[in-house]
């Protein structure tokens, strides 16, 4: 074994290039014991192998900075600075080491937590631009997977380095794939570079500004590094365009590429994973419903910015749709104006998004769909704490943004009925932009009767009229607020329960109409509580005699953190929401 | 005159190419009326007069779809669309006519209400797709300076267009200039386009899969009208680069392109301004100091995104600064992620930004600066009712906004001195990102004391105890809480006042030791209440005796307002705040 003698990149200085190909085979096979046991990036990972000993070969980290783009293809970089116990060692080992590029866990190697796509060009002119103020002379090399490209920051990033016009590198790694396939113009010229050699005419590289080569051979760590070697200490902006292979060297992972791009753990020998109980997902109902809709109504289109597979919309399902299925690529403000544009010209589309990465579309929302009161529709996926729970992932803060955008009706069913019953008058209604957050504490179902037609204005619905206390549980917190009134009939008091329907401002007749016979409003909500729904109820009641105990998770930061504990912390089990509940009655 | 007559494109088809040139001199007549007596964009509109009128006379609209990206080169449009009285007319009929496109004030041939940069083209790609599903043949035609080319929303919207496949036609307005220089790689290709007549090698957009063709003579009514009757009805994805000059046939905004981007009234003769009475204003108070700490610390960097001159960096003054200064184009994204670069490297980078256009780097703050808490500094400028009106240009949502992303420090000063003690403070510190909202109601001075040092967690700060009432006024709105203080004296009441000083969460030590002889707190923050500064109070508060009147202004689309009226409509004129809290005592 060498990677166990590997502390960091200078141990790999004196490795002869057979050495290197042997490291290659250790690193590959350390990251598939890893996502093997732990999950995680298994083909972005396996692809990018012999590119980064190569890098480490030629580069002198850490003086030399490296920066990687969604940083999911970092694992072997992790592997050759110092944490290959993370790969191959025991659980606490693997758990010890994060799935993206962390200062906290290596502030020498890891220059920014990174988890979100098309950032890496943009920071990497912060180091390039501070190197060249302060005189020194390091190289500034980013990793950017074809994938990303797709996204306006790394636009914005190219046309900054070039305007800088010094050294920087630019090691586009391209496996001819986003998540699932790409989508965008810029795809036909990375097909033409590499059908081409990196020899036809209208290189998008070159009409930037940049040096530019072209590497086809992505798993020959020898052609790799003399390709780095002939950039190293470059004075210009460079791109090195490699050509490799998604799931390099495991034959599961290249064959069913987006199916492997990340993924719980499996049988290494065969990539063959325990049958999970079938059990039923909204990705799944939400899927069917569109492609339902679509054979009737062709104005239906779904959307989707990367991750389409977030929505239901495997391979299959996206050919069923044809032309009613867009997936803009990795390009969420495409996705959100794209969606506005569809609804002004008399389509009815409906654009599902991760709650973490809305985030990248606030003045998409507010000025392309909302200013603009066009009628798409936003499908808002994993809201919660139940769901993603790396630090760049965490699901929690579209309730605060979302609400403070006028305009934007945002609504949060309960249960799977409510569900489609809301969705289903979304794209029906042709006024507004209509948000909705699925719910994320899995399948709900229940008898109790749901609305057909919904409103823009918030109504609050009672489900159950009580007295003294009133719990107003929101979205998938729902149920918890059900268990809550039903503890406090244990201990005799006989609560209201509201089900909101509508976050985005209150309902405040229902306030108001609470204020008799009430003395105790409890809001809860499945997200942030700075800024969120809660604290505008607990505004709307200020100058009022009514006490609001706002139930939701304080704004921090917060990674790869256990769900329970997070409730607890902020006072959210049901235990704990009781007690509080009593102790400001008993006052 | 032939402008009277054309209340529609219609009724330019029947001219002759000498009467459209007429047209064009009565556009531009009729552009230079409004804007010496109204004020607004005076050299976007003023280039892009003969592209218009070829436009209108070539297209269909409204079966054909214009859409113009910014819209503040829309005054032809408007003017040959039927609202020609907009610009030769009196006040009223100016007043009547917004300066951008807007779908409430023309639906037939404006198609989306914009405002900021670089949305134009994924818009449109709505409106292509939905062409294409319905199966209608439409020109769907987007008109694009080179400076929105910068906004990476742009690229995605190039992106996409070349991935439908179908027709829609690009105008690339190419005047050489954002609204000031451009800055970015692209601008090295559009010059080597434009010196090669569109012929040089490596082409931008044919290398995103576009038909292109190069127009030199962008103010010849007859060759543009050539140029785009060649492309009409296409049905590839085109790009049509219009060469023109920025102010053309105003020798004033010719000579200086920048300074007559946008302007107040002036004198049609000369261009002459009456003179402005002497009076200081934070963007040259802030551009010199920055400047006096330049000289003796190198790691100092200004960076601006498209508009220096809104922190006061005016040419002269970029010159000054040198490398010191960073202008990344009109690409806010960039800004926010290279300043987190920057600082991580080292260097000291004030980030200055409207707030109207912070909202569109929600996710670089979130990610790229928060999550890795790189010491940068955002100076966000303009934040409140008393700045910017055009709906698309409100300035109230910063903090709401800002408030829900962690790990970022609000700073809110309440006066000159204190905002630089402020700034001085958070250049200083190398620890965290730290946002200040500079005052936007004129530089009020003050001789009481300042602090030196600040904190990261808020420290609200008591500038006079009394009882009863307890009034926290924030940033721009603390003198409005001085002067309700000074109201409530009068009545007898003594009330405390507090500068809370920071925005972004709240100092539980002072909210709970004016639980002791206060029965009100008053809240007064300069933007939107709905999720912001007074919200968390309030909801602090919640359980506890003590009333909470959150002032602020009510989430909603605001345009051309009046802003007493506004603070009016929001009871936050002094006399309404001081009737609210005597009503809530009284109780």
């Amino acid at each position: 074994m060498y990677i166990e003698n590997i502390n960091s990149p200078a141990d790999l200085k004196g490795l002869d290039i057979e050495a290197l190909r042997v490291v290659c085979d250790e690193t590959r096979a350390a990251i598939i014991k890893r996502v093997s046991r732990h999950g995680g990036h298994v083909g972005p990972n396996l692809g990018f192998v012999e590119a980064t000993v190569a890098l480490h070969y030629v580069f002198n980290a850490p003086t030399d900075k490296f920066v990687f783009d969604v940083s999911h293809q970092c694992y072997p970089h992790k592997i050759l600075t110092g944490r290959a116990s993370g790969f191959y060692g025991d659980d606490d080992q693997m758990n010890a080491v994060s799935g993206f590029t962390s200062p906290a866990e290596s502030p020498l190697y890891d220059n920014f937590e990174i988890g979100h796509t098309s950032t890496s060009i943009s920071l990497a002119t912060g180091l390039q631009k501070a190197r060249d103020i302060k005189g020194t002379k390091e190289n500034i090399v980013v990793v950017i997977g074809d994938g990303s490209l797709s996204g306006g920051e790394a636009f914005e990033g190219f046309d900054e380095a070039s305007e800088l016009g010094t050294g920087i590198i630019i090691v586009v790694n391209d496996n001819e794939m986003s998540i699932a396939e790409n989508h965008g113009g810029i795809y036909k010229n990375l097909r033409a570079l590499r059908e081409s050699k990196g020899q036809c005419g209208h290189n998008w590289f070159k009409a930037l500004g940049f040096d530019y080569q072209y590497v086809e051979e992505g798993h020959d760590v020898e052609k790799l590094i003399a390709a780095f070697q002939s950039v190293k200490d470059t004075d210009k902006p460079t791109v090195v365009h490699v050509h490799t292979e998604k799931g390099h060297g495991f034959a599961p992972a290249v064959e069913d590429k987006e199916g492997w791009h990340w993924g719980n753990p499996f049988d290494p020998k065969d990539g063959s994973r325990p049958e999970s109980p079938a059990s039923e997902s909204y990705e799944e109902l939400f899927s069917n419903w569109m492609l339902e809709q679509m054979k009737t109504d062709p104005t239906i289109v779904a959307i989707s910015a990367g991750v389409p597979i977030g929505a239901g919309f495997d391979a299959a399902k996206r050919e069923l749709a044809g032309a009613q299925h867009v997936d803009v690529g990795i390009a969420e403000e495409q996705a959100c104006a794209m969606a506005s544009g569809m609804a002004k010209g008399g389509l009815r589309p409906v654009w599902s998004v991760h709650s973490t990465f809305i985030q990248r579309t606030y003045d998409q929302l507010a000025q392309d769909l909302c200013v603009n009161q066009n009628p798409a529709v936003v499908n808002v996926t994993l809201g919660g704490i139940g769901t993603m729970n790396d630090i760049t992932h965490v699901c929690l803060f579209d309730i605060p943004m979302l609400c403070s955008i006028p305009g934007l009706i945002y609504m949060a069913p309960t249960t799977c009925e409510e569900y489609f019953a809301m969705l289903s008058w979304a794209v029906r209604q042709d006024r507004k932009p209509i948000a909705i957050r699925v719910p994320s504490n899995g399948v709900v179902h229940s008898d109790a009767e749901v609305d057909a037609e919904y409103s823009y204005e918030p109504s609050y619905k009672i489900a159950k009229k009580g007295s003294q206390v009133a719990v107003i549980a929101a979205g998938s917190f729902y149920q918890k607020g059900e268990s809550v009134v039903r503890l406090l009939a244990d201990k005799g008091i006989d609560a209201t329960l509201v089900n909101p329907r509508y976050l985005h401002s209150v309902d405040a007749a229902v306030l108001d109409s609470l204020k008799a016979g009430h003395k105790l409003v409890v809001t809860l909500e499945d997200g942030c509580k700075d800024g969120g729904f809660g604290d505008r109820i607990a505004s709307y009641y200020g100058d009022s005699d009514m006490k609001v105990l706002v139930g939701g998770i304080k704004k921090d930061f917060y990674d790869r953190f256990d769900q329970q504990q997070i409730l607890a912390d902020n006072r959210l089990l049901d235990g704990q929401i009781v007690e509080d509940v009593l102790r400001i009655l008993s006052r």
